[in-house]
């Protein structure tokens, strides 16, 4: 180590007696170079003994890319499946020499954020589309990020998007209720600020089904559930919006002394675990994410070598029928 | 735009009229420097025109510092307890000038783990203890890194350790049911790799209440909670780990016809929101995590300012009574 700073690739190069372009080409596993096996071990024993690690930052500087792919996390709460999902891209994209960082949970969006995200000059960037506007990837264009692609339920004009189909859920989950004879059929729409689209496209979805259906605001609290619950006249369908919502409704349903599914048919989505513990066990929209890793460092590796492509589903949809309906 | 590569500082300089080191002053904020505010006004509108942001990775090569805080998000899956903490620990950190990011959930540690962050050159690294091995400490401190921080429930030799007291909860829980005459006294240690260890503190908190307590270890599935549940002959008071497994014990007491207080009283942790939707609500131990961000954010600003300070608590912990005990 030089004193107490960090060593740097002038130090490896100065003891290992080769130049720093050296150093560079034989660390980063850089093509092209005739560097012989022995300078290449006498370079890497040399950067292990001063405790010298490559600079992503540094590499950016040199090659204009760091191969990093910053992924802005959505502002609404991280459920199990979001968790899952990064850990399987980030396992996809490190077998092809990409680093993914989740950036901080700030909520700005458009040039703000572009701003913040480009101060770590990633390869590509992968964001929430509500938070990508035109000036903010010119932003991002600028800074050299070669990937923008964004996440949400429509595509967008500028970038590629990982598509989310979140009308397809309410689809789904709507032709469920009527085949199993209910009438009528209600939506439920989060009011929670970050549910809120979803769950209007989830309804717009919902009335494509080709029967009316009635859409409820709810806010996730058990006094207004039970308010809910206490308007049905029996005989109703609820597409309940997510799992959660589901369990609300059905601790509000067991409190006015209803059945389900004898009085009121429920389904949810998301199959969550906890969701599998209800009694009646609740009919659920199932988004199959298994493909979607590979499917998104596919589009991330193309985009950042260049080769067009499009949008890209991020799930398939499936349903599970329980005793809920 | 100079081409199609990014702008680079020395552009702005270029188009402003000044030295690349004015740019870098005036972008940076940096104190000490008599600037005008005409220089300062005419370097930002040229940043602005060239879409130049600055680069935390050259900052880094000038300053030693980059500011950006790097969390190595556990490998246990994250609740929403976690996902709000790192929320408010990027507005706490933001807000002294700090970049949080989250390093993808590969399951390194030791020295690969320290390898891989250091390519970020971030200025604090915050990982699970698991994770930092003497040897992987010696990377980070060799490539620049100032502040690191262990999180685990016990203190570390080499550096400071945001602590989550598991043997607190145990104790806690425990406490309660021994209050409210249950004998014997049984707490759930799940089997899941990642939970295992929590369970055993949590085990061994339980243990020093200064009653016998039976450990019994299990897997979050339904035919497991069915056959433990079958053995129980009535008074029990069950510590079930946490809020789902106390969840999936609710469901299996309910299949058994067994009634919770009645026959068996159930206790979890967490709090979780769906947790409050059990009937008989579940009580449980809250883990309070309010004082946390502004506690972690004080304990990476201070290890990075060079000031010495210890050890630092995550959470206190909280009895919550419903009906299920």
């Amino acid at each position: 180590m030089s004193g107490n700073r960090p060593a740097t690739s002038m130090d490896v190069a100065r003891a290992a007696g080769v130049s720093q372009a050296t150093v560079s080409y034989v660390l980063n596993d850089r093509p092209g170079s005739r560097i012989s096996e022995e300078t290449r071990s006498r370079v890497r024993d040399a950067a292990e003994r001063l405790g010298y690690v490559p600079h992503a930052g540094a590499r950016t500087l040199r090659t204009g890319s760091s191969g990093v792919v910053l992924v802005a996390v959505p502002d609404i709460p991280q459920g199990p499946l979001a968790t899952g999902l990064l850990e399987e891209l980030d396992k996809e994209l490190g077998g092809r020499g990409y680093t993914v960082v989740q950036y901080g949970a700030r909520r700005t969006k458009g040039v703000a954020a572009a701003k913040a995200w480009a101060e770590l000059r990633p390869t590509a960037v992968v964001a929430d589309a509500s938070r990508l506007t035109r000036a903010g990837i010119e932003v991002l264009r600028a800074a050299g990020v070669k990937a923008i692609i964004g996440m949400g339920h429509a595509p967008m004009d500028d970038v590629p998007s990982l598509l989310t189909d979140h009308e397809g859920v309410g689809a789904l989950a709507v032709r469920h209720l009527v085949e199993r004879g209910r009438d009528p059929v209600v939506a439920v729409v989060p009011r929670e600020e970050g549910l809120r689209e979803m769950g209007l496209a989830r309804l717009r979805g919902a009335r494509s089904a080709g029967v009316p259906v009635t859409a409820v605001d709810l806010a996730f609290d058990e006094a207004e559930a039970a308010a809910f619950v206490a308007g049905l006249k029996g005989g109703e369908g609820v597409f309940a919006y997510n799992d959660e919502y589901a369990m609300l409704l059905l601790a509000a349903l067991h409190d006015a002394g209803l059945r389900v599914p004898g009085d009121v048919a429920v389904i949810g989505c998301d199959d969550l675990p906890l969701a599998r513990l209800t009694r009646p066990r609740l009919s659920t929209v199932r988004p199959d994410l298994s493909a979607a890793p590979a499917r998104m460092a596919t589009l991330i590796d193309r985009l950042v070598r260049g080769t067009a492509c499009g949008d890209v589903d991020v799930w398939t949809l499936q349903l599970i029928e329980r005793d809920s309906t």
